[in-house]
């Protein structure tokens, strides 16, 4: 079910020819009614595209009005002819919406070192101001405007009772390729009611981040134009959150940016598998993410969720060299509730059920338990079929 | 042309029933008819396997007189009945050939977590003590006797004229999958005849890793097994070597380690392309590497080379979230020899010749040049296809 347009805004998506599919939008445009707090987490990529350097400038801030999104060309790897079509495209937003250029900001995805096509973005900005709107089929044409090998729009959220007032949190992602963590890990702009600061909404979402966009990689490639966005325009009406209230919202907001953060390898490239891969008993959260990373990165762990192939070999060598100190002897392995590896020695198990379980399930789920201390943490990926391999050989030339 | 077997050794490859497919030789024998200096270079897996643990205890050491190894079974995550089970492998291979167990060391490749048939081991030992031979089928038998999905053996070698002896160093080698640097990514025994004290053996065989087995990657994914062994009798009968003659003898070690590494990603799993990344002009050799190894394990970058897509964007992505800090406006990039990225933007190029200078060698060239210092250096990695996701999907179950 699609979740309602927090109070305030309205968005629109249109295709204007930047793809060459007449029936896939490709420009999505965001507008609140009002100034809102606008904040951002941006690729820890050397190398950046345009929009994130311009958006990096406006963030944070007290007054966003504008979030403008292109798919088909990144504006990555383009130069100071780049980063002035970025300027551009908000200006144009802006000359439309009746804001300031400095209001708005730019998200774009697709290929890398290619000019934006400034006429079609120019007519689709026109279109998108004109098709403005808070209904379900506007926030999915908005949705399908951020897509690029996605194969279904993206888009979850919660509303929460706070103060007697519904605050409502909707979140739009796009995903599908070089999704690895570290960060920001492909677009996603999250719209909220909520009363927030500056400074409460960038530490929110930094915190939900960690919790989720972060916890997750497709192929453990990192684009030069990962974005998270956060925009909370207060139409709520409820006193600035605080104290319980403030609380209430960043849980719900770890809750959307979780559900966001699986959708994409739920939908990776060519996958026929979501992996969850649960890790614990490590003496800190980072030791656990970072094991539970190098399994989720391992092509030969990966390939052998894609064949339904209980190797635990694979997995208990991956975590070997995740560059974590641990005890070979302590650690058991469960695979979709099997027990697979006990105290650091395989155990007895029908590989014929364990294999079934795996082909006859799109969720495979990897627990991993170690003796080290109480830390945990969780990490989802796809598996790795031939279809990604042919979907990533055949992009572009 | 396969190289000979230096003095004083003999070797020989057999088929004991390890693997199913009779015509597959499964276990090797190398035996010296004098004590030689034996040194090692292990997995930094924190999981390693019994065959690693028993040679750990043995090297290094100036009286080694065996190595065997079999394939289809790695010995690893066997727990005590495993390490037992190396120890009589080797009290196997001491009777047999008259020497002391503790002069034996052992290597297992295959599959995990699955105890070595051990009266398959038992009678693959006499007949390969049976047919050992300095003979040029004996060592490709021998070779062949390491494999698992290799295609073709691996044997390198060089002779050296040193204080008026010839000195031969052969090398054997596998590997296919499970191939990632930090150290022993596979299984090496280089044998020499030449004359060297234990610590210039290790010290050698270090130097010649960093520069060869560590520069190779398949799929980032180190084994539980990883072992490079350097064993040296001294048969050339030289004075020991010092001075110039060490060095000369490191610099051709050097050589046989880099030519043993770079057919083992010209022979990955599926590989169509053997890709060479050349990192220049950076602050460290470690920071050169880095890069290096960031652009050849990314599976966009591998899967681009696969479908001959000149696309320097992904490569220019994967540098930059190495880990390394560099001006990405002084980046330039070459593929082929082809100018496709220069001072931070694209340039313009013919995509199609590109692509068919791609297409038409097995051999891709990715040379990128930073402006941050002098260092340099090469990585060796094999592209991603569809054949890889089989092979490694329908291994095993």
């Amino acid at each position: 079910m699609t979740p309602p347009v927090p109070q305030g805004f309205s968005v629109a998506g249109v295709h204007c020819g930047i793809k060459s599919d007449a029936d896939k939008e490709d420009l999505a445009l965001i507008i609140t009614d009002r100034p809102a707090v606008g904040v951002g987490v941006y690729t820890q990529n050397l190398v950046v595209a345009a929009p994130v350097e311009l958006d990096r400038e406006r963030t944070p801030s007290d007054s966003i009005r504008a979030v403008v999104i292109n798919s088909g060309c990144a504006n990555a790897c383009t130069g100071e002819e780049g980063l002035q079509n970025a300027r551009q495209t908000a200006n144009w937003v802006s000359q439309q919406c009746n804001i300031h250029e400095e209001q708005t900001l730019v998200l774009s995805t697709g290929i890398i070192g290619e000019q934006l096509p400034m006429a079609n973005i120019e007519q689709g900005i026109r279109s998108a101001a004109e098709q403005l709107s808070d209904d379900e089929p506007s926030l999915i044409r908005a949705a399908r405007g951020m897509m690029t090998t996605d194969t279904i729009h993206k888009i979850c959220g919660r509303e929460v009772n706070i103060a007697q007032k519904t605050t409502r949190i909707t979140g739009l992602a796009k995903g599908a390729a070089m999704i690895g963590p570290n960060m920001a890990t492909m677009l996603a702009v999250v719209i909220t009611d909520a009363v927030l600061t500056v400074d409460d909404a960038q530490a929110s979402l930094v915190e939900a981040i960690a919790e989720s966009f972060n916890c997750i990689s497709v192929d453990g490639h990192m684009s030069t134009n990962d974005t998270v966005l956060l925009l909370a325009n207060g139409a709520a009406g409820t006193p600035p959150l605080a104290g319980k209230a403030l609380n209430e919202f960043r849980a719900t907001l770890v809750e959307v940016c979780e559900d966001l953060a699986q959708s994409i390898p739920a939908d990776g490239e060519g996958a026929t598998h979501l992996i969850t891969v649960e890790v614990h008993g490590c003496r800190s959260r980072d030791d656990a993410l970072q094991i539970g990373k190098t399994i989720a990165d391992s092509p030969l762990v990966k390939t052998a969720v894609a064949g339904a192939d209980p190797n635990w070999g694979r997995i208990v060598s991956a975590a070997g060299y995740a560059g974590v100190p641990f005890n070979p002897e302590h650690v058991s392995l469960h695979l979709n509730g099997i027990l697979l590896y006990e105290h650091g020695t395989p155990v007895q198990f029908d590989p014929a059920a364990v294999s079934h379980s795996i082909s006859s399930n799109r969720d495979t789920h990897i627990v991993m338990i170690f003796q080290e201390g109480s830390a945990a943490a969780r990490f989802w990926t796809t598996d790795l079929t031939s279809e990604y391999v042919r979907l990533n050989a055949e992009y572009h030339t």
